[in-house]
């Protein structure tokens, strides 16, 4: 498998835009990559494919690859799973097709995209690239723990899966709207489709894993913000020494708590009790300044999807009050998400 | 490259007893490997070998490989390094000779075996293995963070380099001699050649830092004692996730902080300040405490080479006043190490 040319090694770089490829998934369930591109990338999505009419639809224009190409998509992403996170038989005429009509296939799943013999051929055959999202490229160092120039905040966890990749995207495109110019920077397979690049945070060598964090948001204006998609959480009992490396790499000035309230165990290992919120925020701070001496919390940003708006809001407003800092839920947004930019981007 | 037959998928297990290769390496700073091989497992070396008549000694007896391999060895260990980290041209014919006489061949250079034309030729043609402790074995996964059976003790550091691997080995030594059952745990290279197995946790996927952690001190007999070798430091900008992920998978009841006292920053990391000890204790037990509740600090391991005995022993003593633990050096020993041990084995 080749990578794409990289002028920061260390990094992936996708060709875009993109066609997203949707097989013959018919549970929605199984397309959150494709609906996550559709609402977050939309702009580098010429339309979606299937090998399936039957398939789930991303609402985007429905075409064959050869189509794709000519609106000038550079590759097909399969978007969707399937229960077994591999690509089954049925898809694969539709992938060689892709490759046919000169897009490179971008993947990130269990299996690897390579080792399937008939994609390897033709991808060897056209000179195609299969890039798999869940490889970091070669090029990888050691940290140095020089400080950077720029700003950066970094989405922390009470656990995994409560939305630190979607409130970093928030913050982002928060932050744009306000005439700031800040980059999402994606540590994830789905962040990475996203932005279009990135380094996959858990699959790097642990003794590289601060590096690459350093690499991912390198030097930048002053008044640039990077904001940084968390990954795990520090308190969780597999995942811990990921977060570390990339709180420790990332420098961030600015963390932002993500939890989800009335979870109560971790997820997959509901044994483990959640962390407290203020919890967290100390150890963050604790651990944060040792490479970034101002290190603050911006805020909190709730997963509150299991409740009603008017639950959510007394919750959230409960919660700042307690712990004096500003709580929304990125996906309700409204003055609550204002509240959080703004104490995000204050003077320290 | 293939690795020895494994039991632990995830561990690898070298082939001993060994012969200490030792190159013509004239300096011995850069033997450091073969004299601790010497201290601690010169049980499991039949002896030295070298391509230079001047090269250091170790003071085992000098032999070819062909003799080595006579007196039971089964492979040769690389315990040199040059200013290089590579494996020089004048040194290959020794190699190929140490295959030819049946030996496989283990080392951690910076620059592979196998990657070497003439070892791989010759290892493939001779059915031998070229056995590299810095890459670790196909066969890890995520932690579960299920409590294991037995007794664990970790060492952890202000920083690396500092003695956390002599710790480890001088707790087991004096564990063993008060008749408890204790296995000394490998993670970094010369801590597997010497225990002859072990997982290098830097070299880890960051995923699979914690399970790898686990997977290293299995199950046990419920007064069997696994001193594990710690990595980094919890608070170095580069390491601390390598630091976390074992001290999370490690569960330890107990740990001994290593620390040498005069060092001022961090080796290699000047502008960095060593952390405080107490703050590391502090840290070390809130973190520590997610995977296992009764976690304590045993007490700690001062490297004081730089300081006369008399010095270190009035050092030692004020610390240990101040801190209300046990403060020794495990290359001293004396009734401080004694009491180290103690206040380590005591019911918590």
């Amino acid at each position: 498998m080749t990578f794409p040319f990289d002028p920061r090694p260390g990094t992936l770089v996708l060709p875009q835009p993109y066609i997203l490829f949707v097989g013959d998934t018919r549970e929605a369930g199984y397309a959150k990559t494709a609906f996550g591109l559709r609402d977050w990338a939309g702009d580098k999505c010429v339309g979606e494919c299937a090998s399936d009419e039957a398939a789930v639809t991303t609402g985007l224009p429905r075409m064959s690859p050869a189509e794709g190409a000519a609106l000038g998509a550079r590759s097909l992403i399969v978007a969707v799973a399937n229960s077994g996170g591999y690509i089954p038989q049925s898809w694969i005429a539709t992938l060689i097709e892709a490759l046919e009509a000169g897009l490179d296939i971008v993947a990130g799943m269990h299996s690897r995209l390579s080792e399937i013999d008939e994609l390897a051929d033709a991808a060897r055959r056209l000179g195609r690239r299969l890039i798999d999202v869940r490889t970091p490229p070669p090029g990888l160092t050691v940290a140095t723990g020089a400080k950077r120039s720029g700003k950066r905040l970094l989405t922390v966890g009470t656990d995994c899966a409560l939305g630190k990749k979607y409130t970093a995207l928030a913050l982002t495109e928060g932050f744009v709207a306000r005439g700031i110019d800040a980059d999402f920077r994606a540590t994830g397979q789905t962040g990475i489709m996203i932005a279009g690049e990135g380094i996959p945070m858990d699959a790097v060598i642990a003794d590289f894993e601060a590096g690459a964090a350093e690499r991912l948001s390198p030097d930048a204006a002053p008044d640039h913000w990077d904001v940084i998609e968390g990954q795990g959480s520090l308190m969780h009992p597999a995942y811990s020494g990921v977060s570390l490396g990339l709180l420790h790499g990332s420098q961030p000035d600015v963390f932002v708590l993500c939890h989800e309230p009335g979870r109560t165990g971790l997820l997959g290992l509901s044994s483990f009790e959640l962390p407290l919120v203020e919890d967290m925020i100390a150890l963050t701070i604790t651990l944060g300044r040792r490479t970034n001496q101002a290190i603050r919390c911006g805020g909190l940003s709730f997963n509150t999807s299991a409740f009603s708006q008017e639950e959510a809001e007394r919750l959230m407003a409960a919660e700042s009050d307690r712990l004096s800092l500003p709580v929304a839920d990125s996906m309700r947004r409204g003055a609550a998400f204002d509240r959080l930019i703004d104490n995000c981007l204050r003077e320290a």
